[in-house]
């Protein structure tokens, strides 16, 4: 990996919304800068930016966008509110199961009748808003692992929370940053992610370019890994949380759990406040996106099973509350 | 798949060795005579036939296949044990480490002086003891199935232990073959088994030629599978299992376990006799192979990390004996 100057996953630059295109990692860091909402749409639905706070951001940038274009060419106000209507539910229709890509959306669409500069000023602040989030959240995670742990940490993480998924720190990579920047981390094993190998593209990339000693495992090499003692702490996000505390996250977050309880060691979930969905009483409440069989068998072309061969490819799993050590936010720690 | 008359993964034809060739599964069925010692070192390094079952009667009929061919061509009795044992020894140098295909070459090369149809015939019997073997046990395999629960079981399994393995049963898939004969099987959950996809290349395909209903998950998602209560039983191989019962199997096994043990279903471990290794204390005394980097990260000639990710890829681990319900063996039912 090239080392680059810091830069954000996406960013306004005054004009345009830039991102990392997510696409051609590990190998290639491309940046596109995107000038019309034409091109955001396009590099959601092909994935060049994802990740649900990452997202929520691009739908903010998206409508900040859309009124800096309308505003260059309308001044009248009715026309230029219904114009920027019109290109935010454009966006949040690219991805309509993302949830954080509407939220964006509609914060900054709430600014619509005060005119380009404070639709742009919104949209603006909900990006450092995010980034401040994780920073918040990354360092009192390091807080917490230096608390359960003597010493600079091994850490295991699966899938990518990182700044990939979110504008520059991350949620669990995000507290493997901080403990890093304070020279509290020994190294990281990450865990390859299949099906769609976040953990090998993404999560290396970023330990790479952080300068963090680091080891690819695959997914079920990771309970060895912690039977043999070679972590000191699982440290995952999540995708959402459920009242009593069970973790819903990645699928094969829930064996790293079994195994890191069987050994003794910590498992910390990183995720900002907005996961924790009080509406949701417990994990075995949560329906599990099943996604498509070509995740599982089509590898570049190549066929892996049998054609008859049926294919169950669940996205997430649910990790019992009493297995989390600890759940890490912006504004708390909470133990389940 | 193209449904076949049943054949064995490895056999002799009266003249020849003739083989499943593995390295063309799951796509096409290739059987390969292999006529010549040279013919068949070569396809034993190229894994066309591989598992420790299969290797140890490819080490004997190898010998069968010496003294067959130095018989046509030499009486003199000294100079054909000569080259028998010459040919014999190539054949075991072919994979060193596995501890089967030297055992069959030693096992009939202890026939060599009582010229080549006694050879082939100890061969031969060599053959039919295996086949007999991993039938018995997976008989006793299928009726603890049924002792433990009622009507038809649905199983998960890991890797490939199955025919392809063997001569035409298998250990954990024989088990699954009794328990389909005996029209007590509803479902297969097979794990594709990472890094080199047995699960997904072969033991899918064995399940589709057996016409037994299967789907196929990634490895990470069969703790999911178990919590989630879609499966009455876990059945696996294993490739040692140490005096107190902790069992040594292809990587991913114990967090099967683990989760397995968590639901409270069975957690069965089907293997010969000989796996039993009595002077191995325990699973912690068992040194974990690691094999390649180049297994985990490169995928048909992608590479799915940045170039300096360091990989960590061993090849086994280890389940300990609390967590294993039973071992069946062709001779009885160990509960650790």
């Amino acid at each position: 990996v090239t080392q680059h100057p810091h830069v954000r996953t996406i960013d306004w630059d005054g004009d345009a919304v830039v991102i990392i295109d997510q696409t051609a990692l590990p190998h290639r860091v491309e940046m596109l800068r995107l000038t019309t909402v034409d091109a955001l749409c396009d590099a959601i639905a092909r994935l060049a930016v994802r990740g649900a706070p990452a997202l929520g951001v691009a739908g903010a940038l998206g409508v900040a966008l859309a009124a800096r274009n309308t505003h260059a060419h309308n001044n009248n106000g009715a026309t230029f509110e219904a114009a920027v209507q019109r290109d935010a539910a454009r966006i949040a229709a690219v991805r309509p199961t993302a949830v954080n890509l509407a939220w964006g959306v509609t914060q900054t669409l709430a600014h619509r009748d005060k005119g380009a500069p404070a639709i742009i000023e919104a949209a603006q602040a909900l990006l450092e808003a995010e980034a401040e989030s994780t920073r918040a959240l990354s360092h009192r995670g390091a807080d917490l692992l230096d608390s359960l742990h003597t010493g600079q940490h091994r850490i295991l993480t699966h899938c990518n929370a990182g700044a990939l998924a979110c504008v520059d720190w991350g949620t669990a990579l995000g507290v493997v940053r901080a403990a890093h920047e304070r020279n509290h981390l020994a190294h990281v094993i990450c865990t390859e992610t299949r099906p769609l190998l976040q953990g090998a593209r993404l999560t290396a990339w970023e330990l790479a370019r952080m300068g963090a000693p680091h080891t690819l495992v695959i997914d079920s090499a990771a309970a060895l890994v912690i039977a043999r003692g070679m972590v000191d702490a699982v440290v995952v996000g999540a995708d959402r949380i459920a009242a009593n505390g069970d973790v819903v996250n990645k699928i094969g977050t829930y064996p790293h759990a079994l195994a890191a309880h069987r050994a003794g060691i910590p498992f910390i979930v990183a995720a900002p406040e907005s996961t924790i969905d009080a509406t949701t009483p417990t994990g075995n409440d949560v329906e599990i996106e099943e996604r498509g069989d070509g995740e599982v068998i089509h590898w570049r072309g190549w066929h892996t099973a049998p054609e008859e061969t049926a294919v169950f490819n669940p996205a997430f799993d649910v990790t019992p509350a009493e297995l989390v050590t600890a759940i890490v936010t912006e504004r708390r720690v909470i133990r389940p």
